[in-house]
């Protein structure tokens, strides 16, 4: 469910699975951390673009597919967003995202690990977890390393969402174009400008800027993807993920809003 | 000086003294701590919001009352603002301001522990210590983490004053609105979304969210409630105080200006 | 090549090369260094203005100059940039610049320690390295602290030029004016509020602040050098320059953008 295409150095690798708004499943996560992997050992590829096929970045986890095996398989498979946000960020070569549609809970943590972000201005944007009962956990620093800890703090807690020109006031994508086309001819303009950089140079750059990036602390997500489960499990997190299904508000939210 | 009302799981805490345009005295500085300390406690609190009577916010420290004490006793008054706005950080539930009027000195500094902002747009933010030969001691440092080193130098070296749209395009608030209407508006929108979060998971989320956060050095804020003290008992201090009270510059600003 | 005034306690140092677009030699930077210094401990300079003659800040590093000495040499030039923008981000009295035409590679360094940045509209802003097969050695850990990674990663690694807007937008500078007329207005302005501010209140207020920035990395800086005259002297670095001189496109570039 990640298609990939080359192109004149431009890796593409696709989220497709546009029927569930590319909803990430396990199988996806793999699927783009092996992807990534490859690109980066291969001298053709000077530059890798993360898109969704359908006008959809992604809505984030698929919650379905999470529950699988128990209490120790959703700590495994919520930490392992964690580790694909990180190995986006540590991509040592220069990453585009392209948010069209949604780009939320990890679809929105994977935006945060851009060189340059392009966001069609419609595209919602947000943390919507703790409407559901969950707690955003994976994403987080990623989220304060890229927006900062006060717009986190809001999005996280609010569940709101924002669109396009927001994101970029925020700081969260670097380009805002309306419609399809634009984003295109938006995209096409990044990558002379990247190609445009000299391989090594580039390479370099990245490297020495990784160094000044705010370091990933591995046991603080150990223990969020411990909370995280805690919070499915528990009766706020069924009434959540059940009103969701039925499209009606939780239980602990406002009758009247 | 601190009115309190609850309403549907939010506690507002009023700055209560509006003939002074709500300049913070060391007793109310202690009331909005009590304050905080309590609805921590309250599991019939779940939103805290802090704003202030007479349509301002907050005109900063009450210097008048600061004076108590002698040496010794200005260090602490002005320690107490820092342990005040450390208090206002570290709330874990939801927290809501409301700035209208005036947000300057202390007041613009408890801003800065917002999870949520709300600004009337001609409301007034800044740091105007330096005019008054005085210096941002404790704020200093959640302001620096709320918008930024670069932009606290600027606003802190030159007192400058800042309206409702700059303060959100600095990252200060999340919402300006013009009027009273569209900030009350703002606000009922503001609780519907706090209140749409699962008590629980806001409660785990703003706690894994502060572990990212910057933390305080104490030792630093004691030295700054020092420097603070002995800026106030300077010769700059005194005249500063003096042209402020007079409504005249002091004299090392512009005559002409 | 570095002019000085002193009027009413604020001390203008100019770079003086407009026909080079004000490039920096190691000779400029060695006089900005020393300009600094002598102003620091200058009891009549209250505020130091850095700007260029000729409608230009600075174009960047003066290639040409650079070349002298060797690979020691060039290691060593490199790494004097890093310490002239980190002597300036200390500068102990409030710091001005005023950026028009272009503030490039070093010259966009230089800007990231103002206290108060004035740009004008249409001044660019970038750092360019890449394109030319080189690194933004020195200046990268100053623009992160002044824009923070996300943005900082986007320029280093695109070379994009952006406008006195964005650069507003994006914090790099407080202040955007359109034409030379509005741009001395507004620098009288900042300077009215700066010499507003009591001299010991303020000196005391940036020693506080200092405290609360970022550490620059000396080790890294040095490394830092080292990686820069590698990509100088490689044959990326090489065509880059000759394509920059010649006013074409390197090789790596696309050929028809």
């Amino acid at each position: 469910m990640i298609e990939q295409g080359l192109e004149r150095g431009v890796l593409t690798l696709w989220l497709a699975r546009p029927e569930a708004r590319n909803a990430l499943t396990a199988e996806m996560v793999d699927g783009l951390m092996a992807g990534l992997k490859a690109a980066a050992d291969d001298a053709a590829v000077r530059v890798v673009v993360i898109r969704g096929r359908g006008g959809f970045l992604s809505a984030g986890a698929d919650l379905k597919s999470m529950g699988a095996g128990g209490k120790d398989g959703v700590i495994k498979t919520n930490r392992r967003f964690g580790e694909m946000v990180e190995a986006a960020e540590r991509f040592p070569k220069p990453l585009v995202v392209v948010a069209e549609g949604a780009a939320l809970g990890g679809g929105f943590g994977l935006l945060c690990a851009a060189d340059v972000a392009i966001a069609e201005a419609g595209c919602k944007f947000g943390m919507p977890e703790v409407t559901r009962g969950l707690i955003p956990a994976q994403i987080a620093p990623f989220v304060v390393a890229r927006i900062g800890h006060t717009q986190t703090r809001r999005l996280a807690l609010t569940g709101e969402m924002i669109d396009g020109a927001e994101a970029e006031r925020l700081g969260l994508v670097h380009h805002v174009e309306t419609g399809t086309e634009a984003v295109e001819a938006r995209l096409a303009t990044v990558l002379v400008q990247l190609r445009g950089a000299a391989p090594d140079a580039a390479f370099v750059t990245k490297a020495l800027l990784a160094q000044m990036a705010v370091r990933v602390d591995a046991a603080m997500l150990d223990r969020a993807a411990l909370l995280f489960t805690e919070a499915a499990m528990s009766a706020e997190g069924a009434e959540g993920m059940k009103a969701f299904a039925e499209k009606r508000k939780p239980g602990w939210a406002e009758e009247d809003a």
